[in-house]
């Protein structure tokens, strides 16, 4: 039995574990999972992760495991995706969680109000304050670095980019963050994704 | 030079550090950081962690590292509290980041608002919502298992059970979580710590 991922394309959580498996040639079959029409809620889906959240995947083994972050890291452990060295690995980890802690819950959640149609009246202005802080550290860092651990690709910028890439979508203006703007063309470019921004405001991410 | 913890002791984030670095016999002094007082907004601590959060550790080289979870990911590298083998380790780290994501900005969030004197009315009640949720699946697990992996404690039961001890200090009923009450006592006792609820209601934490 090989990796079975249930994903929906409009995830960036699920986005990433695709493009790791992409990028490590992992062969995988994708279940898609409706998240807006509740497709994580039903009783089946609660059975293989009680958090009723994607992505989820089933291991060749048939266990299952659930957290983006924690399905990457399984899935590239000993690749080159994760640097050998206790620094640049920690720091990995670092950016990690805190693209979990204090860029996701603002960027991808005012993304996702955005785009079941709620107005920027009524969304939380927190989510924009914090998106865009968030924003400005990962400039101020990529200003004089072109990836965000150890000077080339690893799992966090994987992980980071799939949300930036989106951040038009909620609303947040990439224009003032021109070198996190070249790292999204350049981690599209490694990881062989079509330009997201700025051509396609509104569209579905692939 | 020894590791250096910047820290405050009412911060369960903090508290992982410490525990993780007392119970692998890690030498460190501690700087202590008044999060209350803004003691992590400083232009000097903001040198150390651009994030601007607690903890931050200068390891013994001089460089630094943040979040909680990277750092105890970083100092338990190789010993007993981090499983070897991948598929406990990868559910490790599934319960470090479902913690950081779906319990700590729940539980942790509204402790620190209750600390801070905000009224129950004026708090959010999707905190509560939300905090409640999180036990309610902790309860679940450990309602068949001792600790959250693999039957031992790992690191995950040390990162889950410092909010988790204080959650009473956020307004949550833990009596309501038989299972979270019993598997508390058990990680207090391992960690050598005094147990916390429900003698303590309103103690700062130690």
């Amino acid at each position: 039995m090989a990796l079975t991922i249930y994903g929906d394309l409009i995830s960036g959580n699920c986005l990433k574990v695709k493009w790791t498996a992409d990028r490590l040639g992992i062969a995988y079959e994708w279940i898609p999972v409706d998240v807006g029409a509740g497709g994580a809620q039903t009783a089946e889906f609660r059975r293989l992760n009680s958090a009723a959240q994607v992505p989820t995947v089933v291991l060749e083994d048939g266990r299952s495991l659930a957290q983006s972050a924690a399905i990457i890291i399984h899935l590239a452990e000993g690749s080159e995706l994760i640097p050998a060295d206790p620094y640049p690995r920690a720091k990995m980890f670092e950016w990690l969680f805190w693209e979990q802690y204090s860029h996701e819950p603002y960027i991808a959640v005012r993304r996702w109000q955005k785009l079941q149609g709620k107005a920027d009246e009524a969304l939380d202005p927190n989510l924009l304050v914090r998106g865009n802080a968030a924003l400005a550290r990962m400039e101020s860092w990529l200003a004089g670095s072109p990836y965000l651990v150890d000077g080339k690709l690893p799992l966090a910028d994987i992980a980071l980019v799939a949300y930036t890439r989106m951040a038009h979508q909620g609303g947040f203006d990439l224009s003032q963050f021109p070198a996190t703007k070249a790292w999204i063309a350049r981690v599209e470019s490694e990881l062989g994704l079509a330009p997201l921004y700025p051509c396609c405001h509104g569209r579905a991410p692939v």
